[in-house]
């Protein structure tokens, strides 16, 4: 998908909503724990009830993974789910990968040809070789790191370079915008620094953001957009156990649609707003 | 395994060789192409040929990932195959993760606690409570990135702070190492960078550091000993493909065991040079 098509599926829908389907098996509502695959089951009803609200989902690979090969069969349930029902989102592995070229190599392999993925998060340490192998598919885009929502985000990611006077997040954008285009490359910005967008904005006018951090992280959404918006949107925002767990009971899809719903809202006065609708 | 007994068994072996199982099923010889799960046989023959020669195994979880659920089961075979019959083996999860402390969470459960994995590999940049969760499992350990074997190292690792004037690589060492101990936390340092290991014994001199980088990266472990060793020896050297892909015949696990052992004996050589044996 390039960015183009995106934007276009923003207006569609009126929305820049990536859903995080962080689905830990140990917090899925008992009514599903009798299924064959319950974190499919899950995924499934949750995508079913959500999908006019957002234009992007976001499996967080870890609560796959700690499932192991059962976790790796509702995953890839998940991904055929959505790319067949619901061709026009924007699909995320929440990943956070990155390692020696030939190794990037492989996770690129699973992710966007096992997987059916339009996006990975990668992490931005091991510099360009560990993500130029990511931005050879076409189509396929690396969501690289920049900066991130939690407290550790502060140990090393506002380091300022002795030489250019950068903060290591400003460095990351600077050097790494030049490895893809606005095409292939979007960043992670966490919601809860929304402040730092503006300074952001001034590297990376064009690029999309994806901004996890509003919901149970604590960011806001009308702060994130006062300064991360432009012309083309740019925003991807994410939310997580703020929708997928806003009930537990067997009305748990219907309060997630309710709940998307809500953010989706919000997201259409702010598009209207920024005169984007 | 804490640090006295990998010491103890690196004396015991005379040898500070970790084998890096990147065992690619396309790279696999065509004599196990019938097997049942052929990854799993090629990683035992390696093993059995191999062990008394290597103190750690390390798996690149890639190259299992890349085949889905069927790699996950390659992977916990190898896994449980290494515990039972080589209990004295330190095993590594390349994996690179790291994430917002939930997620860290759940890649620690799978990694520490699915897969009996005595470490894993972590990525700093989202700094410590991006770590800390793998640090609450006893007798586990993270292999945090520091100064990496490949190119794009120099894209932002060595980038100088202005406060402290620190390279980023060295803030990495300094701040992190506060995190955990001498036995819960290793660094990844790369051969090809075995000068700069004088300047990173100044920061931990009592760290083990898992150095990847000779063979097929064109690190020398000369070098490496000479800047890195400490008096527990402090370094354990990965080969991957030197050794597991020495020789594509029927004849491939006997020509593994042949390379580990010419490892193996310059380590044993290195060791006795520095009275450690």
């Amino acid at each position: 998908m390039d960015s183009n098509t995106l934007f276009n599926n923003i207006k569609k829908k009126k929305s820049f909503l990536c859903i995080g389907l962080d689905s830990d098996i140990e917090k899925i509502p008992a009514v599903l724990h009798g299924e064959k695959d319950p974190v499919f089951r899950f995924n499934k009803e949750i995508i079913d009830a959500t999908h006019e609200y957002a234009v992007a989902y976001k499996p967080n690979i870890a609560f796959y993974e700690s499932r192991g090969a059962d976790g790796w069969i509702s995953l890839e349930n998940t991904v055929d789910y959505i790319k067949s029902q619901y061709p026009d989102i924007f699909l995320i592995a929440d990943a956070k990968r990155g390692d020696i070229g030939n190794t990037s190599r492989m996770y690129a392999k699973t992710f966007f040809e096992r997987l059916d993925f339009d996006a990975i998060t990668v992490a931005p340490y091991m510099g360009e070789d560990s993500v130029s192998p990511f931005l050879e598919y076409p189509d396929k885009w690396v969501i690289l790191l920049a900066l991130t929502s939690n407290s550790g985000a502060n140990d090393f990611q506002f380091s300022v370079d002795r030489e250019d006077q950068t903060r290591l997040f400003e460095k990351v954008l600077q050097i790494s915008s030049g490895w893809g285009t606005e095409n292939n490359m979007m960043y992670v910005v966490g919601a809860t620094k929304a402040e730092m967008l503006r300074d952001i904005r001034k590297i990376i006018p064009g690029h999309f953001l994806l901004v996890p951090g509003i919901g149970a992280q604590g960011g806001s959404l009308e702060d994130v957009a006062e300064y991360g918006i432009n012309n083309k949107c740019g925003l991807i925002v994410n939310s997580s156990r703020g929708i997928i767990f806003a009930d537990s009971s067997d009305k748990f899809a219907q309060k997630a649609g309710e709940e998307a719903k809500i953010v989706k809202d919000k997201m259409a006065a702010i598009l209207l707003q920024n005169q984007i609708l």
